[in-house]
């Protein structure tokens, strides 16, 4: 197994993802690349403990990623 | 689909483009690259609530980028 | 022997991995690549002494680790 | 149209260049590459508020910029 | 001579690893790549003058590292 | 005009350096290449407003470098 | 002249190398590679005025480096 094939497990699933700096994502994964760019949708940004709900497709730039677990 | 599939079907339409360091966009997106180099038309920049209009097209950075939504 | 080698022979165990940022993980190493990208299973993420247990499998990027310990 | 097409198009007219860390500067564009290195003439750099007109030809590293625009 | 003939050289011997952010590793070298990423055995950690001991092999990245002397 | 012309331009004479966090050089560009590493003969380091003089051939670094003007 | 031929002229001789963060080292320029990586030899290492020698050969990893000056 290849830690890219995590993402490809989690197509169409729910997400957490951990940026640099503090802040979080958590959506339902449409989409990913070998650069670890994300597309999520229904998603919901945490900064702070504040949620801020996004409505349509967000892309997420890979190399602000941390990490990215279910 | 691939992330940047995301940005072909935003061309033409409105995205908030939320950069490091805290600083975000909201205009027309106009064109992208690979890099996700992106062209704004009619954008706004928003600093520590602040709106800031910007008349003509503006490139913005890929590598500054966290992430772009609708 | 190289780096990576160390890795191989980490699959399968717990490890520790020490983040930029003062960030840590713990968990059972069951994929890496050539990026050092990492997946945990069994994830337990450490900030500042408090410790959140993360189900399911954690793909941690690799640019963000500082060092990978037993 | 391409991002870089731009800078083609704002070739010998005033830009606005920002910085990250908080600079910018004013000039007109007489050269691009596609790191996104620009030289201005004329230009004018902005520290918090504070102008410094810059004589000659000055070349802006591009991985330092956030966006450029009219 | 090329740099990194001072790691082959240092294989099997103890080395001071300073990386950026004030974190600094001891131990024996006993595997390093082109990116500069080392494995060190018997390894103490060393942050703001508190040591940690690490028991079995520790996999630094490069990318992080500022020095290695021995 | 490519933006390294100006390097071109500019050998032999005196430039102005302004580097990532505050530091600048002043001094007469002697070589360069594309990763923009400079040479500058009879240089001066400015930090914070203080100027310390550089003798012989000071290398600096192109990644360091925010702008380099006459 | 390119900006490495700098370095091949300081071989065996003594250097000022500062770093990013406000690190500098002085040593015996030793050897040296196409990424600025350094090895020192009878270096001494600066941080805040406080002068740490170190024994052996340092090998100074290049993307830390600020510029190196005779």
């Amino acid at each position: 197994m290849k830690p890219l094939d995590v993402l490809q497990q989690s197509l169409h699933k729910r997400v957490l993802v951990e940026m640099k700096g503090g802040r979080s994502y958590r959506g339902v994964l449409d989409a990913y690349d070998q650069h670890l760019n994300l597309v999520l949708s229904a998603a919901e940004e945490v900064v702070g403990g504040e949620v801020t709900p996004r409505t349509g497709l967000t892309l997420v730039r890979g190399d602000s990623i941390v990490y990215i677990s279910p």
